[in-house]
């Protein structure tokens, strides 16, 4: 009875039930499953059970139950998530030549690239066929291909030249030759374009399937856009979860035990940061015994500078994500951060210095505060420009500085200058 | 020779020149791109220098040049945008009263529903059509659709009965009954589901095309992934914005007084929330006087209420995004919480422990701060957790608690636990 239900659901849907199975119970209802459907079910199932799932299954079973039956791109991923040994037992028992010469070379691709994303299935014609020899390649290519959109035109080398729809096909006389309908105007990446350049040209230009070439502009894969949906919000979530300070992915549902493993990491750079920032206040101990209202502005200049430098590489992070950066130089994005800094760092400081002053604090601490609150939104600012830019420079994810370390120097630095300010002031108005 | 150049670019290309243009400039290229490339490129532009560019064309070139060469969701997107007087001119200009039945329905849904974001234009058949009377049919309409992917089928009564892909036309022979090969396991969606559903949807089940029935199960429309790829990105934008504490969109690109706009309330509203630390430390200053050491731990305590507290409201508002917040219950979900914050506020107090311990700090400080650390941990992880479930429920958009308000509230609140707790540990050690 179970059976029957499972079989009448989605794989998605199936996959998300065994999400929660311990490995046994999924592998026995697995191997119930229809083989096309245990196959779908394989591709949906996240990364983390998938492993788990494959080591027990017998590489026989694998090879003729699912990688057979699936996308060659998933099963490129399958393989590609295996042990080397694993992965070398597998594909000795695929016995189809085509097949395997497609995973085999799907596997050579970085998996954040183009041709990590891309799969082999496609139906490709020649310029100078007919639309009637376009409709039988079509019926006999499609039994291998669940959903065709597009089909894609090549010449003699096999380079990419434009693309046809189904559409063209219907609509267009039996005899006409594919070279008078085809539309030329195709827009394709390469199999080392980015994967999230992939992502940003399918969205920006409404494309459900994206063709690959190689080097010498033969096609050579195709990528839909429902591999290409995961991951523009993969990658919004990740910048998410590293400004939220997670060290690893996390979700509601995961343990305790992951939680805490993936939180703690911030909080203890957090701490150090903390432990860091009372040793420079300490110094201070003799200045604030005498004025302990020195002490009172402490969290709000820190915090300020924490929330100024978040804003500022927040926009850089999210245009480099989004590719809205524009041509503009460093340098005169960093003369505009500054300039707007200087601005709401004016507001603000005239603000606090309102407060102070008509809330009766001493000369000393209404100039210092406002001083200082001015030179640490600006510094933050430039520092918070500056920094995911020059990580990006270096390819190291500029989303880190939204994270924990970068917040934790910005605290301490505020810190130090309030407090030399502060000093400063306080010598002077008591001259 | 600009023209030739502009007319060869894909409307997306052009929308994004067009954003850096002035409304003259734009006005006059836009006068002389071709009626369609004008319409696809005005569905592209974005949505503040549409208004700005609408508002000088007149009804008449409106209604002629674009609405009615765009596709219906779009079209309803445009008009829905207008200001009343203007929607209505627009519409009195269009004589094609089936579209104008069309656009008029659209502009009824929600904008955040799959009725706002559906078109109207699609393929339909009925069951008990043949596959010569589709591709009569598909002739018949395919000049009004740019992509067809699916075609649906429906009963006499119009409802939505199964789909049919452009595949199953070209391998079926003509004589077939629609009946024999349709797919009657068709996943829909109601006009009244909320776009965030309509996204995760789409790309759980992979998903290109995704129909829209009413409350009577008749097909009223259809969603393209297209339009959907930019929600779930929005949508996680929107959220990352909030939490680097943006008021409004913004963009690299931005002019200065816009970014200022942007950023400057949530500046005020932490300079406030310091200003409000500030007035709470000043209550101490007594004891700070007597006690200056006190002052040492005051920007951890902050900073650390901080951190937890976005953590867990960043883990709420990501689960609710993405709908993996699962069934359990919030009691059973705060319990977590309380024992997750438990287990790092514990690892977090000992060490500072340990760290005040071997360097010297006075016994009352050393328990204070640890003491103090332990319950603004737990706090802000219950707090955090509380809000944008809270929040959610009353239909406010949960992210704000990962914003400054929030976020501000903690870091108060975290101030207050620590002076007091810290006043009683130096009361308690002077006896
Ligand atoms: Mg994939
Ligand atoms: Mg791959
Ligand atoms: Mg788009
Ligand atoms: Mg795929
Ligand atoms: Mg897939
Ligand atoms: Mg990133
Ligand atoms: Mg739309
Ligand atoms: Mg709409
Ligand atoms: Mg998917
Ligand atoms: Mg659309
Ligand atoms: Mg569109
Ligand atoms: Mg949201
Ligand atoms: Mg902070």
């Amino acid at each position: 009875v179970i059976l029957g239900l499972i079989n009448d659901l989605h794989p998605a849907d199936i996959a998300e039930i065994f999400d929660d199975l311990t490995i046994e119970e999924a592998k026995y209802i697995f191997l119930l499953l229809g083989d096309d459907l245990a196959a779908d079910t394989l591709t949906e199932i996240e990364e983390d059970n998938l492993l788990r799932f494959i080591e027990v299954l017998p590489p026989k079973a694998i090879a003729s139950k699912f990688i057979k039956r699936m996308d060659s791109d998933d099963a490129a991923d399958v393989l590609g998530q295996m042990s080397n040994e694993q992965r070398e037992a597998v594909l000795a028992q695929i016995d189809d030549r085509e097949l395997l010469a497609d995973i085999v070379d799907l596997l050579n691709y970085e998996e954040d690239t183009a041709g990590g994303l891309m799969a082999k299935e496609m139906v490709i014609v020649r310029e100078d066929d007919t639309v009637i020899e376009c409709l039988k390649e079509l019926t006999r290519q499609a039994e291998n291909i669940d959903e065709i959109y597009y089909i894609y035109v090549v010449n003699n080398f096999g380079m990419l030249k434009g693309v046809l729809t189904l559409k063209d096909l219907i609509l267009n006389r039996t005899s006409k030759s594919v070279k008078d309908i085809y539309d030329p105007n195709v827009i394709y990446v390469n199999t080392s374009t980015h994967e999230n350049d992939v992502a940003s040209m399918m969205s920006k230009y409404d494309m459900v399937v994206l063709p690959v070439v190689d080097t010498l502009g033969r096609l050579v894969g195709r990528i839909t856009v429902d591999d290409v949906i995961d991951i523009a919000r993969e990658e919004a979530d990740r910048d998410y979860q590293m400004m939220s300070g997670f060290a690893e992915d996390v979700e509601p549902s995961d343990k305790l035990g992951r939680q805490v493993r993936a939180r703690l990491p911030w909080l203890v750079i957090g701490l150090i940061g903390g432990i860091l920032s009372s040793v420079i206040i300490s110094t201070y101990e003799g200045q604030l015994a005498i004025h302990p209202s020195m002490a009172f502005f402490l969290t709000l200049i820190a915090a300020m500078g924490g929330n100024v430098g978040v804003q500022s590489s927040a926009i850089i992070v999210q245009g480099l994500a989004n590719n809205t950066l524009g041509v503009k130089s460093t340098f005169s994005r960093l003369f505009r951060e500054l300039l707007s800094s200087l601005i709401m760092g004016a507001i603000c400081a005239l603000a606090l210095f309102v407060f102070n002053y008509f809330f009766g604090s001493s000369q000393a601490l209404t100039y210092a505060a406002s001083v200082a609150l001015l030179v640490v939104m600006v510094f933050a600012s430039i520092f918070g420009t500056i920094v995911p830019l020059a990580l990006n420079k270096v390819k190291i994810d500029p989303a880190l500085a939204t994270g924990p370390f970068i917040t934790t120097i910005n605290d301490i630095v505020g810190l130090f200058c309030y407090l030399s300010i502060g000093k400063f002031f306080f010598d002077y108005f008591a001259l």
